[in-house]
């Protein structure tokens, strides 16, 4: 998440659906997890979990034995949530508070990744987005984890984005109120590394370095 | 979202369902945002929002005309789940890459909260989890304002909570690899607030001071 530019915020809050990859992939790119889920006998699940997006689709792996993986890889509708939280917007009554946020919705079926190169490309961009610069540093994937492992793919085909920006929207007459209100930026952030015990004498490589 | 102590991690990583409310709710006292889902004829529908946990329910709002307020107000089953991620794993390969995290998944039916008191007592647990110390500051809550508004609570008797933390669990023929290990930790954090036009001449208050 990455705090909303003060300089950048409209004077009107403004919160609409929006189709367009222009809107939807800077939000897939930002966010490391979405929310996946199914139903069974109209009885939902859902579980949190990391996806890349690679062009017009969004993968996700898991292991081939999950049950949430072999539930989802039949390819029954899935619907699939990720969202970003800006700001808290601190209003002058409790009623008009509200949250400064961007969020895509993805409805589609799950496409099983059969192709081992896309499958072991899919890993690769996984691995890239949640450290980027660590691929080729890291011990090469083996053929044995590709074939250990399931990669989904998700099209973006009916996926929309929303987002809330900007000020508090007072009600007329709360607005002369001499109370504060404004906005409360949230900030999450990558901080200094942890070495594990077996790492302790390895230096830092510079992706890891902040 | 806090950081995990580095001093508190152990050894080997552990991952396992626990169903106590000690596990529960510190979870849910610490995330501002859960996932519902619901479904409609297996379709799956999911929206992020905010909640409030008060003894062994949450509670969320919404207005009285959202069509997912009134799906789910009908009372037919939903999958609730919140995540906060406290690290990424950065092991020596990228199979054995994970993510540090705590998370929680409830299945519940919405109970529509019809008391007045209750109703406002829940929407005054949301504001001061969300903006603590802010209640009593805020221009009152009108009775207009809380029947426009509906209320639902969700009981914790089917929650469960999932946590992640320690370190990478490498393959034992990867350990001696010269390659660095460790976690990223991720921090969430409020930063220092924004006036609206409206306010820029009000003090902030000190509950709004960090």
């Amino acid at each position: 998440m990455s705090t909303t530019n003060p300089y950048l915020i409209p004077s009107r809050s403004a919160k609409r659906a929006h189709h367009d990859a222009e809107s939807i992939n800077p939000i897939l790119d930002e966010a490391l997890f979405c929310t996946i889920s199914y139903a069974v006998d109209n009885q939902p699940f859902s579980l949190p979990t990391s996806f890349v997006r690679y062009e017009d689709k969004i993968y996700i792996h898991g292991s081939v034995g999950s049950h949430f993986i072999r539930e989802i890889e039949k390819g029954i509708p899935v619907c699939i949530t990720v969202m970003l939280a800006d700001d808290l917007v601190v209003a002058k009554s409790a009623f008009s508070h509200s949250v400064n946020y961007r969020s895509v919705v993805i409805f589609a079926k799950a496409e099983k990744v059969e192709d081992y190169q896309t499958k072991y490309d899919a890993f690769k961009w996984l691995t890239e987005k949640i450290v980027p610069g660590s691929w080729d540093y890291l011990r090469p994937m083996t053929e044995k984890e590709v074939r250990k492992t399931t990669a989904l793919a998700f099209s973006l085909s009916e996926a929309s984005a929303k987002v809330r920006s900007g000020m508090p929207k007072d009600e007329e007459e709360d607005k002369p109120l001499p109370i504060w209100s404004g906005l409360i930026p949230l900030q999450t952030r990558r901080m200094p590394v942890i070495a594990d015990d077996l790492s302790i004498d390895i230096p830092v490589p510079p992706h890891l370095q902040i």
